[in-house]
């Protein structure tokens, strides 16, 4: 399962442009990093909204697919991210997370936090939405 | 307002990284363009989902900007994207619009659409969220 | 496939409960319209948030019903309403619509407006979610 | 402030026309409580969504309100539900909690169980949303 989603994210260019990284794979338990570089920012310095749901959603897709068989992968449905503080710190990690899993359609949510030089964490996003399952291509 | 919001938007380095563009500024609607370029893909070779988001989150904020005077800005409170179709074509266009204008928050919708090399179009995301008016830095 | 949506919110009891009537049924187009009695208010003498969310929600749902055969119903996965302005007056009326139809899920829209005793409407509620289709009990 | 929600409850009209009853009041927590009730039921005699919502949001604003001083209340910007599971059982169950306290907005969240007969919970419903701190009347 680690093999599979790690190939997958690989795939997935935006995220090497964007310099995010698959930090860790548990069942129903995604995490995905990113540091604050300078190629990924709104027009105050801070992290840009895209940046922190990008890293959200995709958290959220893969927690959706540690809960299924091989022949089968996840496209997002519908998504919503509150922004909940200002991003800002030294990395964004989003830990994505199963609501409730199911045949038809899986309930994810992420949590977002922005960690800063010392480590201290400090939640910035919240998103909940709904991942459909579809045989692999 | 059509310099402002090009100079906000000029410095979303989120906004280059990614290759968009501002395309139009009018009151209350204003519209982001991205080539689907190689490094802006999912694990399928689609647009990813949050190319998608960022172009129509920012699309929306503008047009909310544009609501505003010249002391003001907005930040994003939350936003909900729906995926209605594969983001297959050459260009994605997001057009963001004002739902209801407000002096404590703004509702805003925007829609992405893809367009093929016939400048064909298909309608592949709706969003809705909501812009919180800030005083500029 | 009015006469089956007629008989489906006639089954519906909290619609009695709260006197909301099925108003117009058109291939993806479903009016609902309730008087704002004074049973169903929250504590400032208003509509009640759950009142205009009951409303818009039957009516995107039936929307996306006309777009299916008889022998499916619909359930609500998730719905998002946006609350725009004060719903004051005599009567709300929610008109259901369908975002982009589908086999496996419908996405839909309602807006709410509520209605003056000499007719005027004021939009009040944005409400946008997905439909699953289900096989008829 | 148990005294200022109840207060504030009883006003809700909705609440006793759906049967809802307000369970318990805790700095950041407020607990709502509904049976299934012949009255408040859907096309197939399951609990329909907009009662499901509707104690949802009134215990997720309830919530808010806790966070704030006694000339302030609250009104429902924006709110999302996701539906779960099959609300099935004698009563529903509403718990509300705040996401991020705030002056200008507070962002909660409410989680819905169904109770059966024996005491046991399914969790149902889980909505996530904006409340906006106002003076009071």
């Amino acid at each position: 399962m680690q093999d599979r989603i790690q190939s997958s994210f690989d795939r997935q260019s935006l995220m090497a442009t964007l310099g995010a990284r698959l930090a860790r794979v548990a069942p129903g338990a995604v995490e995905i990093t990113v540091p604050l570089a300078p190629h990924v920012l709104q027009q105050q310095g801070l992290a840009h909204g895209g940046l922190t749901f990008s890293i959200g959603d995709s958290a959220a897709g893969y927690s959706a697919l540690t809960t299924l068989s091989e022949e089968m992968e996840v496209v997002t449905s519908e998504m919503k991210i509150h922004y909940l503080a200002a991003p800002k710190g030294v990395t964004l990690i989003a830990r994505g997370r199963v609501v409730k899993p199911g045949r038809r359609l899986i309930v994810v949510a992420a949590d977002v936090h922005a960690v800063d030089a010392e480590g201290a964490e400090r939640h910035v996003a919240l998103l909940t939405g709904t991942m459909i399952p579809v045989p692999t291509g």
